[in-house]
């Protein structure tokens, strides 16, 4: 997506440790006007998938889940959450995750009230790089016995382990941009 | 706002505690159709008043903040983070919350890049009852500079002291619904 690869090479900032920081537009401070072309992007490539709900992780795939939504006329969207609160009791889906971002392990979940075997799931996500929060989505999905469509990524790091692995599982995997190496002084795309 | 009442009435349950679930369509699963109908009343609240950027708080402020910027003409939206990431380094805005739902305290913070002196800041939020996570976004305001235009709240307890609390301080507080009283059998709002 030429506008959103654009958008990066403007706007992003690459630091230590193999950190992309884009938070001026989509992780921190968010152009929903950019938000909208990639949900439009999205619906594009999965328009004919029959999509019934999206699912998303909190943080920072909310925004892009909630505008992206819009152009699947305006589906469920469910973001899988991090902690336990008093306000989810009972039955939910859990799965690990490992966070490259923070550096430890935690759960997710997900309420069984909010994926149902009926349900075509289309995943929605910021950034895919190792893939562990994917797969962690991914195993939410397969619990509930909902039908897996696929995964709509923005940003893969292509250089990091995650795509390949997602995609030798047989899952459709549509990174809107996918880098392939980044340094201090230069970041290139895939194709 | 009649629609978002009817809503709550319809598909919010009462828990112990003073809990009231509507994560079927505000903050677990979330209808979008319904967010744009709160953005645009929002809008039409606050539209004479020159807002240049929404602020709300991870998670589920997000993405009632994200609809809400497409009717404010797709001004930026900005959340403050509860945890420090690798991400966020150098200069940030911090004030301390305590958590009415997860019952502790921690901070928030802001990258001071993304609030500044210019600014005209709305904050989002989908809850007011004790107030305390406004309360924390007001600070990261005040501390920036901004000019805070006020709150906008999907659902506020008006029987918890937190819209007293922050409407004694100046601040206006547009609340689309604010119960009165809420039991078991029973849940009522205010005119």
């Amino acid at each position: 997506m030429e506008l959103l690869k654009q958008r990066i090479l403007k706007d992003g900032v690459v630091k230590a440790g193999n950190v992309l920081k884009v938070d001026s537009f989509l992780n921190h401070q968010m152009d929903v006007a950019l938000f909208s072309e990639i949900g439009k992007e999205f619906y594009n490539r999965f328009k004919d998938c029959n999509v019934t709900k999206i699912l998303t992780i909190e943080a920072s795939g909310i925004g892009i889940a909630c505008v992206t939504a819009q152009s699947f006329n305006n589906i469920p969207v469910v973001f899988a959450k991090k902690n336990k609160t008093k306000n989810i009791a009972g039955d939910v889906y859990t799965s690990k995750v490992v966070s490259f971002t923070h550096g430890r392990e935690y759960d997710i979940i997900v309420s069984k009230d909010y994926l149902k075997p009926e349900d075509r799931v289309l995943i929605i996500d910021d950034f895919l790089a190792n893939g562990s929060a994917l797969e962690g989505l991914i195993r939410l999905v397969e619990d509930s016995g909902a039908t897996l469509i696929g995964a709509g990524i923005v940003i893969e790091k292509g250089f990091q382990p995650g795509g390949d692995l997602i995609r030798g599982k047989g899952v459709r995997v549509e990174s809107l941009a996918i880098i392939d190496s980044m340094t201090d002084s230069s970041l290139t795309f895939k194709d």
